[in-house]
């Protein structure tokens, strides 16, 4: 697969776990054959609605695993790997491409501050590990990396750092670096941010928690913009963005969880310490999946 | 003017003020002429950009009297109006009325957290006391006022609460906002977002800094948004977005009068305690201004 | 009684004020007797727990006239100034001067962020301006102004800017700037810190709402200090400390005027957009004073 | 060890790594060795100035072996033990208790941010998985834990779960714990706090990065502060306090590396991402190390 270019809607798959910890593979394998049957163009596990910071390395692995094996090369997979050492960062990456993915999503995890010199040399160090294109990602509101404008622009020099995810939620900031890194790397957004509004001024596609919910409606969300169909798409957009809406109010990685519960994949609760939506919210999550057309009745 | 709606290209103006205190009446109303001859739809003064919050009473009636004569009834004038205090805001709202502008930009300052219902009893108490449109200004970077959807939302009970200026940066949630407003309050852009990314969600125009200095082009995009030439638009967003990605980097107020100075309009430094942009800044501010044909050579 | 150097328990008043805006006289005159009769070496008007920031310009000067007459030169009354604008808070000093203070507590407010040459600009701007010593007020949680050690430093130069009052709940830095400061400047607790590890260190008082409510066991507390028995002072503090332990789960202005309004000073409520206390809250005031002995029953 | 209950100086020890990831064992045994001659009164591997984010398992696994060979029963060692999974924090305190640390100190790694019910049961979970004493870690500058009072107080009950590290630098909110949990739990001080404000309201210690460096005065502050000396304990904490003053403005682990290579104890560089002081910073540490006599000239 790595031969073709990333681009499209990936969606971030849940970590099914049950409460002993064994992975649910049975369910990860016929979501994972559902999304790819509802066109979407590649699958991300272990970003954050991954709950990656809650597993432990095997179920990591194991996750990644069944994801590739039930991709079965239908569709890229990009794994997300996290910490903050370098080497066990280096040391996931390295995993990771053994198990066959066909891209790093490389989050930075942080304790103490770290200076612009040793952010650079984390990202670096784990492109340098492996053959595969990595993807960064930033995400300033669970993780306080501070990936400037300059250490990005720097990063774009390792060949296969070539895409970037941004997590931000601030549209104008990520507009400016698309200025600025057109033609060195490619923007993927995040949910944060508007999709279209991403797509509209360069992006490539999305990753994000919400398209494992609504793989068609995102996959033809992204078709109208990648046709220029604006108009359409617009509608389409304020549409789909109900669900954003809901799920910003409460936890992100139990929403998705809750909302394929009730599509009928038994994923199962988050995993511990993150406790499993309850009452209200499991009334709006119910809601809006309905007005969308995504619940079967 | 009150019988039209608001819609379009509002600058916020600066405050000029010399080294006494006094207004620089001539230099303003030089301002406000231009920008009308370049076609702005309205102007704004006393919002952050006009560092309202640096000016004493007397200076921002001043700046008001002189903007609302230049502009002789040829654009309305929504004048921002700002304090802690509820009556003293009101007190405020009713002297602006009184000097003629069309309408009011209400911001809500802060010191303590204010609960909800307080912060709905402060917007409330300015619409009750004068009889023009009133503009909610949300702007958490630099006040700390809790305006959350819901209490936006009992705010559009109040006649003459119809609009909504928001500068937060984060799209996503205005998206919310708008698909939760729809046909209760219009929208304007601040600075902090991308404005055509604001317009084609439903968006009526923005209020913004940077249209002091970009006028026409600003007036260009707006032009091709609201008649829905999206691609066109697209191409003239991006490259006016470069004067955002440099006054984002310094600070707002300063960066727009160093560039009106540039441009020919001597509007002075800023209000201290505020300080002059200097060396690097400065040579970015006139670089990007070029950059864009805002600067005859 | 400029002469005099400040020192001691000085509470920080609230403002009683009726629903009309009419500061209520009789009690704030009656609350001023009662705490110098409790033995305060001071009084503060006007600081965080006066509700300065919800207060017209007339309501505060009218404040400070009534507590500089019902006061009588028995204590020193040292009256807070705020404002973002230079211009307006030196006018702010020169009434207050006028109005026969003993000493300004100088407040800086915030809006955009301020370089350090022009937070230093504002605290000079107002020392220059007035003849009496000026107490600078650190406060990182309500405004956001940059006080750092070194702008501290120089600040010290200027002759009557002669006292510190932190209230940034950080007692470490606190110990730093005493160590750095030692002969320039006197240091006085906000109710942030715990009064009594602030004076073991050198400082010379405090300057806080809770001494409003309980003002004969803060006296007390202060002369266990001064005159070095620290065994008893440890034991009155842990014991005082419990009504801290409540005011810092709520509002703090709110609950002084709860617990004045239960120990028989018709304060009346916060001033809007500022709520009154209600339920749990109460209960709980209620309790902790009864607790302290500082309720009839 | 186990019967004894933790109280006095424990230093946070740094982790000497090589550039190619080894332990550097003779430095790390010589520099607990010197310790303990020096008097303190346990050690705490694997804390924050332990640079524990930036270790791999088996880095931080042979950091504690050393440390327990090293010490020789002659006193308590408390390691750190922390993640984001409760299953794998599980694991690491399991296996320190292998080691034969003589109790967990319990740090609770977060990324999305987890509810009160979450966070309690992380703690239970190391508590009850071992049966040595747990101290719980509480730091919200690198953590995002919501260790509210309300928590701390039902982890209480928790029969091994005996004692608190708070690095908050709020004193303030320490007195309030120490007030709710006396005789439930004992209290250590770390290096945001300054040590004797919290001995004197009842702590039992500190556990603090600095004692790596100033050994014999930590102890000596101890022990005159057990002595309840206080007029002598004031004079000599506000002295050491000068060595928090330079740390608390560069990095802390960066901080102690470089006082300790100093010292003649070659540990190394911080460990990347990390990086290590330059020019002015390690002057002025050299200069404060100095001023104390710990630095042989």
């Amino acid at each position: 697969m790595g031969a073709k270019e990333f681009a499209g809607v990936f969606p971030y798959l849940v970590s099914p776990v049950d409460s002993d910890g064994k992975v649910k593979e049975a369910v990860l394998k016929s979501l994972v054959d559902h999304l790819i049957k509802k066109g979407v163009h590649g699958l991300t596990p272990l970003g954050s609605t991954g709950e990656f910071a809650y597993l432990t390395w095997p179920q990591r692995q194991r996750v990644v695993e069944v994801v590739v094996e039930a991709a079965g090369g239908r569709v890229p997979v990009v794994a997300g790997v996290a910490h903050t050492s370098i080497p066990e960062a280096v040391r996931q990456a390295k995993e990771m491409e053994k198990i066959g993915v066909d891209g790093i999503l490389a989050i930075m995890d942080t304790y103490f501050p770290v200076p612009p010199d040793g952010v650079a040399a984390y990202f670096r160090g784990i492109a340098e590990a492996v053959s595969r294109p990595v993807v960064l990602y930033t995400n300033p509101t669970f993780s306080a990396t501070n990936l400037s404008p300059e250490v990005i622009e720097a990063l774009a020099a390792t060949p296969n750092i070539r895409y970037l995810k941004d997590a931000s939620a601030n549209t104008g900031n990520l507009l400016t670096l698309m200025n600025r890194l057109e033609g060195k790397m490619k923007i993927f957004s995040a949910s944060a941010h508007i999709p279209l509004a991403v797509m509209m001024f360069g992006g490539v596609g999305w990753m994000a928690g919400p398209s494992c919910v609504v793989p068609a409606e995102s996959v033809k969300l992204y078709e109208l913009a990648r046709e220029r169909r604006w108009e359409e798409a617009i509608i389409a957009q304020k549409r789909l963005w109900g669900i954003n809406w809901v799920f910003q109010k409460y936890a992100l990685a139990p929403c998705i969880k809750a909302c394929l519960e009730l599509q009928g994949f038994p994923v199962g609760a988050p995993i511990p310490p993150l406790q499993p939506l309850k009452g209200q919210a499991l009334k709006e999550i119910e809601e809006v999946l309905k007005s969308l057309g995504a619940l079967k009745v």
